[in-house]
C-alpha cells in the first residue's frame, strides 16, 4: 500500500510506494521498503517527511481521475442510509475513478464493480492498489447489464450510471432481503425514472434526497453561513428489497 | 446476534434472538437456535416470518433509546468526511443510544466509547450485543476527560457532548497523524467554541458544515421538492491532525 | 375599506367595515362610520378594540380563499426581482384568491387580472374591496389567452397558471421594454417548459430561482436553525424583454 | 429622472439624464430634454439607443455604491413580509447605497432614512435623484439614535446597522399599531441580540428567517439545481407592534 509522505513546514504531501524514490526541491527521498505509518523519513538534505496512511478523503484527492468522482459527502450519505458493514457484498456500477468502491472496501465490504471503458477500468484497478483494497474490489471491464446472469445476490447495489433506471428494475433479483439499492443521479429526469422503476418492481422505502451543504464561517465579527455557496452534486435515491 | 423476523403481508417486523419465543396475534413463533438470515420460520398457525440481518438503519429504528440518537445521515457524513476504515481505532464520546458506535463498528473499526450515565451505558452495551458488534465496541462508563491518561492514540475521535470544545483541545494528543476529530453540535455557539478550540491547538482542515436535506416528490402532476421541510439536526465540525 | 378590530388582551382580531355590527362573547361592537385607524372602539360591555389598517400579511390571513394563495415571501421575491413601482401597469393571470394582485396594487400599481372561474373572480373582487384596492385592480372573468387582442402593454406580467408556458410565448407583445415576466410554478416540468418558452421567444435574463427558507430558533441553550423544516412552495422564473 | 439608453445589438446600456451628452465608440449621443421611455435616440453616426425607465434591479446595478447594497431578493422579502404600501411612512436606518429606500419609495412609501457618513449620505441623495424618488426619500445625515425625539410614528422601520438591537428597543415608540420592524443582519450574534431586544420590549410575531436561493439549470441533459451555489446574505428578523 502506498503512503503519503507529508512535509509539514512546506504543507506538501507526496503519495509514494515503499522502494520508490522522489526527487524534488526538498531533496531526494528514498522510501524504505519497510517504512511504517508515523515514521519520519529524511531526504538526502535532511528534510523530514512523515509517513501517513491514506484516509478516505486522501483517496478522493490523490486517485488518478477518469471523470468527476463522487464526493465524500455523497459516499457518506450512501453508507449512512444503507448501513454498509464489513460483512456486505456490494455491486457497484459504474466504477469511474473508483472512490466509492474504495470507500466501501475500506469499510470491509467485498465490492464487485463494473466499468465500461477498459482504460478507465485499468486506472480504477491501480487506484484500488493505491488504496490497499485491491483484494476486496473486483473491477470488471464491461457493462453490468451484459453480465447479470453471472451475478449473485448483494447486500447493497450502488448505481452511478446513465441507465440506472434499467438496473433498478433488475435489483429485486440482485438484492438480498433487506438490501438497498442507492442511485446517484445529477438530474431530476433521471432521478424520476429511477424512482418509477423502483416502484414498478415493488421495492420498498423508496426515497429521493437532495442535500444542500453550507460551510459556516466564524470570525471576529460573528458567525454565519458562508457567503460562498455550495452547489448541487446529485440526487440520491434509495429503495429496499423487503 | 439478533435478527429481524419480517412478516411481509402484515408489514410487521420483530427483533428476536435465536432461542427466543414470540407470542402475538399471528401465533407463537419459536426462533430456532440455528436460524440463518433468509430462512422462513412459521408460527404455530403457519404465518411466515423471514429472518433478516439488521442493517444500519434497522439499528437506528430498533435500538432501545436513551435520548435522541444521531441520524444515519449525520453518521454517514462523518464516515464520508473522515474516511472510516476497518483498520481504524476510534474514540467516541458520549455514547448515548450508541447508533454511531455501532455504525462505526459495523465498518470494522474498533471503538472505545464513553457514557457518563451508568444506566445509559448499560443500555448501550445491550444495543451493541443486539447489533452483533459487542466485540468491537468497548462501552466504558464515566467521563472521558477523567480517563485521558489511560487512552492511546486514535484514527478518529467523534464528539457528541456538551463539553466537546474541551475535548477538542486534547485531540492533538489523542489523534494519530492524519486522524480526524468530528464534532456534532446542535447550536451555533457550541460549534463556534469547538472551531476556536481546534484552531487554538493547531489542528488543520478545520471546517464546519451544515446540511439541509429535502425529500423529492414525484407524482402525476410533476416533480418537486417536498412541501414538508426537513429540519436542522446539528452542525458537523471536522479538524485534522497533520 | 375594512379595518381590523384587535382585542389585545384576548389576542383576537375581527375584520369589520364601518357601519357593521359584531356580536361576540366580548359584547356587541358597533363600528362607527367615521372610525379611523388607531382609535379604540368599545363593545357595549366596555371591551376595547383597536382599529387597525390591514397590512399585506393581514390580507393573506383574512382574504376569503378560493385555493392556496401565493405566500408573502414569494410575492416579495417577485416584487424584489421585477422592481414593482407605483407607476407600473401589471397583468396578472390567474387571480386565484388575489393576494398577489392586492399586494401589487398596494405598491401603487394598476393591475389587470384574469380568473377563469366566475365564482372565484367574484370572491377576488370582494377581497380587493376589503383590501381597499378595488380601484386599482380590475378582476376580469375569463381566460387571459382569449382576450389578448384587447390588451395593451405592461411593465410586469405575473403568471400563476398551469398554461404559463403558453402565455410566456406571448409576452414579447405584452411587455414594455425592460419589463419582466414572472412565473410561479410548483413543479420542475412546468418550470422547464416556461424557461424553454422564454428562450424561444427571445426574452433576456431568463432565470429560475428556488427559495428555501428556514426559521432560526434562539433559546437559552443557544442559536440554531429550526428543527421544523420549511417546505417547497414554488419555483420562480423571471425573464425580461430587452 | 435619468433613463437607461440601451444599445441592443451591442448589449450595452448607459444611464443618462435628459440634456446630457454621451461620447463613446458608438458615436456622440445627445439626449433630448423631452425624451420619453420607449423612444429611440440615434448617435451622430446613426447607432440606435432605446430609452428605458429604470426598474428596481437597474437601480441595484447602476447606483453609485458606498458599500455592499442589500440584494433585491432581501428587499423583496422585506416588502412581502411587512406588506409595504404606497400609504406607508417608513423609517430606514442606515441608508448605505440607498437601494432599499429607493425600492420602498418606488412602491409609493414616504421614506425617512439616516446615514452617518456625510459623503455616503450625499451619494445616496444623488442615487435618489437618479431613481426619480428624491421627493419621497428624505436622506438625513447623522445617527438615527440622536434624533429619535424629532421622529413621528412609522408603519415600517427597517434596520441595517450594527446597533440594530438598540434601535429595536425603541420601536414600540416608533411604530404605529400593526407596524413592523425588519432587521437585516449578516451574523447570528447580532440577529440573536435583535430578537432578544424585540422580545424584551414586547413586540409580537418575532421571527428570524434565513433564505437560501439556488438557481435551476435546464439543458439538454436534464434539469437540476445549479452546481454553483448561492451563498448567505443576511438573516431577516421581523417583529410587529400590536
Amino acid at each position: 500500500m502506498s503512503l503519503l509522505f507529508v512535509h509539514e513546514a512546506e504543507s506538501r504531501e507526496y503519495l509514494l510506494t515503499p522502494g520508490e524514490t522522489l526527487e524534488c526541491d526538498l531533496g531526494v527521498l528514498e522510501v524504505p521498503e519497510d517504512v511504517e505509518p508515523g515514521e519520519i523519513v529524511e531526504s538526502h538534505i535532511g528534510e523530514p517527511f512523515t509517513a501517513r496512511k491514506l484516509r478516505g478523503p486522501d483517496l478522493f484527492n490523490h486517485f488518478e481521475r477518469t471523470g468527476a468522482p463522487m464526493m465524500p459527502r455523497d459516499i457518506g450519505l450512501i453508507v449512512g442510509h444503507t448501513g454498509v458493514s464489513g460483512e456486505d457484498e456490494i455491486l457497484d456500477a459504474g466504477t469511474g475513478t473508483g472512490v466509492l468502491s474504495a470507500y466501501l472496501a475500506r469499510c470491509g465490504a467485498s465490492v464487485t464493480t463494473f466499468e465500461r471503458d477498459p482504460e478507465f477500468a485499468e486506472v480504477a484497478r491501480e487506484n484500488m492498489e493505491l488504496a490497499g483494497v485491491a483484494d476486496r474490489v473486483d473491477v470488471r471491464t464491461g457493462d453490468v447489464t451484459d453480465q447479470l446472469g453471472d451475478l449473485d445476490r448483494y447486500d447493497v447495489v450502488t448505481l452511478d450510471t446513465e441507465d440506472a433506471p434499467t438496473m433498478v428494475e433488475r435489483t429485486p433479483n440482485l438484492l438480498r432481503d433487506g438490501g438497498y439499492v442507492a442511485v446517484y443521479s445529477p438530474f431530476v429526469e433521471g432521478t424520476r425514472d429511477a424512482v418509477a422503476a423502483a416502484h414498478e418492481v415493488g421495492l420498498a422505502e423508496v426515497e429521493t434526497l437532495e442535500t444542500i451543504q453550507r460551510e459556516m464561517d466564524f470570525d471576529d465579527r460573528g458567525s454565519r453561513p458562508s457567503t460562498a455557496g455550495v452547489g448541487h452534486t446529485g440526487y440520491l435515491t434509495f429503495a429496499r428489497r423487503v
